[in-house]
């Protein structure tokens, strides 16, 4: 069992929980809690940590977990020890380490009419977290990110996903331009979500290939990004409100993506 | 100026600022920052307080601050003293304490067929006030909170309303079983979002009164709750997703139904 704070190990692990950079030259990334891990690819898993004291309520849970972590590679920390290696307040006592994987555009480009998600800038971990989630929930086939969205893997961000980082293609791209032309030339539409949109968006038609692009919380569309997309949709806003909050608007887009489809069928 | 932290004027609104109680004693709340500021009703207003150096890089902005504050019972307060206060880490240097309005259930029941939103046990003060900005964005008439969610008037929730708690109509209720009752003898239909729904909620109708009943975060809704309901429905599922956020469900429902009210004009 490991009792030092000063272990080589941990302090490794707590470098890849404060800083992105860590988890980038580690090309590695935390997931926490039993969900979490529970979900999480074994063949992706590097390192275990259980604390000293885990258990959980329901039995059956706790026998998964145990039977997960010993056929990996895995190590029981005290609780003052995993207490340095969580994110949250009330930890659940089980953390691993994965590796990343590096999808490329082809991965979201198999089906024949993808549905995609473009982000802009998102700042808040939370924000990007729930929009994979409800992303994977809509059937979306990737998630592309410009090079200034946050960290994927920030924990916060991994945590709000509820698992579908594991399952979700996604990329960050160095020129969101550049990759947008890419989809137009292979026929995908980009479709911006823009306060200056004038049709509705549940009139436009997102039965062939389709990609929402999402700005920043605070700002939006960068102008660069707005003109390069084939069409500037609106949500219509009842009341005094501006716009949604940028996870929301994705949540709204993707699942009148998935409701046409559905009705397609 | 107010520069002495043991001020009574200002240890009362700090006391606002952290306890729930404390605002429902004083039956008011705090609203900070530029937009929530200039977006309050006036007559609701009770207090100003603006931190000595406040400015705007928007001379207009700053002028239309000062105008609005200088016809209001204002204090300029030190910067001590504001971040004091402020609940953020970066204050915009303008807070004001308002009066509470009390809405009653006939309030959100004037329209023909409204739309309200019927939320149970929400704890995450972010995802609550998300949820009134969305619902004010998608024409909600009304919202009804149970007595478990989180309070609407902490800064947190205030903050992320955007301003659509001045606007939309809003209540806690002892009983959700009785509010839901009493919605249905007036011909409103409550319907669930809940996993073992069976019908698609776009495959529901929402032209006549629509109320969404929506469960906490961990949980979902509670038994009874969900009994009362007339219909139960699911927001379908791709990928291994159980179900969304809070927050984001109450939107694609919400805006669901607005978008079936459109194309019914």
């Amino acid at each position: 069992m490991i009792t030092s704070l000063g272990n080589e190990r941990i302090k490794a692990v707590v470098r890849m929980r404060q800083k992105a950079k860590a988890r980038a030259e580690a090309d590695a990334f935390l997931a926490e809690g039993i969900k979490m891990f529970l979900e999480a690819p074994a063949q992706q898993i590097r390192e275990v940590y259980i604390s000293e004291s885990f258990s959980c309520p329901d039995a059956a849970v706790e026998r998964a977990v145990r039977e997960k972590a010993g056929a990996l590679p895995c190590e029981t920390v005290s609780e003052a020890v995993f207490a340095k290696l969580s994110d949250t307040c009330s930890p659940q006592g089980v953390l691993c380490v994965l590796n990343r994987r590096h999808y490329q555009l082809a991965d979201m480009l198999r089906e024949k009419n993808p549905l995609l998600l473009l982000a802009e800038g998102i700042q808040d971990p939370g924000n990007l977290g729930t929009m994979i989630r409800a992303g994977e929930g809509a059937g979306i086939h990737g998630l592309i990110l410009s090079s200034d969205t946050v960290d994927m893997y920030n924990p916060k961000t991994i945590r709000a996903t509820m698992g579908s980082v594991y399952r979700v293609p996604f990329l960050y791209t160095d020129s969101l331009l550049a990759t947008m032309k890419e989809l137009q030339a292979r026929g995908i539409a980009v479709y911006a979500a823009h306060l200056r949109g004038e049709r509705s968006y549940d009139l436009c038609d997102f039965l062939d290939g389709t990609a929402f692009l999402i700005g920043n919380e605070g700002n939006g569309l960068r102008r660069e990004s707005a003109e390069v997309a084939d069409m500037y949709m609106k949500i219509p806003m009842a009341g005094r409100v501006e716009s949604l909050n940028a996870g929301m608007a994705a949540a709204v887009l993707l699942y009148e993506a998935a409701r046409q489809r559905r009705n397609q069928e």
